[in-house]
């Protein structure tokens, strides 16, 4: 690429790999997201997100989810948010993703989204094939006002749409869309208290996000 | 790129070549067109669209727009889709694209596409602008059913966003859900009678083909 700097060629070739490598490659995935975090646009997404105070307070006192025991959660009445997830988890083989200490903004912004990823796919109805992940990724663009990562993400699958599976495009846009239209009509979902929430009945969650099928 | 041949690499270089050239390149513009229209894809888009009668016919007879004469067009009603058609193009100094004769399917494919290419900006409603034309792109992805072109247009848009323009993010989501959702909404316009069409009001032309603004 010319007039470009080293940091957006590396971001484009960590988009090049993913398209090469496959999806759910986690060591690729990494590389994207530390390609994608620069200073400048990680701080930008913080402050647009602070301008919610849920965000806010957030950030200030980097509150981390509990332990999560998926066991335990499963004995939760069948429709509460904590039974929804353990299901969603169990179903999926997926175990809690293990995130670092939060000691500064930047850090929390990466471990409160790692550390609730799970929940935002159950809350979304998020499936984890590829249009679920897709529909997650729109969202995510859509609720954090600006993210470089989960653009990529999102980038990344057309790519590979186009060039290695046409007949794929059409569900890849209409979880596009659908992600998208969902996450800027949702109430901002950053920094909420979910460890509150375990005994909710899911739908009722739902309804006081603004979380609508659309 | 590993695993490639040579056309998809070729494909993913004009893309890449876009995205550093910025908007509006013809040249680069008609590399990716070329990149773009390999034989497989080409044919499936032309499969695809004559399930349609009117784009079948099209195909069949390889009709082409009469010549236009802007000026002449501009003296109808205002209202009518010859009066906001011209407007379109006298407003944004246009002049209607020259195209080369259509003697096979796949050459009617390419030259009714551009030759109309404007009328579908104005019965659209997409400006000339950058979200205008992501607006576009993604309508006629949606239309097209397949389309590797559109869809790479598109793709590099979102690809330029995310590497050298994050705020202009929400405008290109919101302007690719719009076209997405209108074209899938909106009767086939592929093979339309446009000739027949200048003197009849854009709002009843609009209605008939069920284009709605979503």
């Amino acid at each position: 690429m010319k007039n470009t700097d080293d940091s957006t060629r590396s971001l484009l070739a960590s988009i090049l790999d993913l398209v090469e490598i496959g999806d759910g490659d986690f060591g690729a995935i990494g590389r994207l997201a530390e390609a994608s975090s620069d200073p400048e646009s990680i701080q930008l997404t913080i402050d647009r997100l602070s301008t919610h105070p849920q965000a806010k307070k957030a950030f200030t006192s980097r509150t981390r989810l509990k332990p999560i025991y998926l066991a335990k959660l499963h004995q939760l009445p069948a429709g509460t948010l904590g039974h929804s997830y353990a299901e969603h988890m169990l179903g999926n083989q997926l175990k809690p993703l293990q995130t670092p200490p939060a000691e500064t903004e930047q850090q929390f912004l990466a471990t409160h989204i790692t550390e609730t990823h799970d929940l935002w796919h159950t809350i979304t109805g998020s499936k984890t094939d590829i249009c679920g992940e897709i529909q997650l990724e729109a969202f995510y663009v859509a609720q954090l006002a600006v993210s470089r990562f989960w653009l990529a993400l999102l980038t990344k699958n057309l790519l590979k749409s186009l060039l290695y599976d046409l007949d794929a495009t059409t569900g890849y846009m209409d979880a596009l869309t659908k992600g998208w239209l969902m996450g800027k009509q949702a109430h901002s979902l950053f920094g909420l208290d979910w460890d509150a929430l375990w005994e909710t009945p899911i739908a009722e969650v739902r309804a006081s996000l603004n979380i609508v099928d659309v």
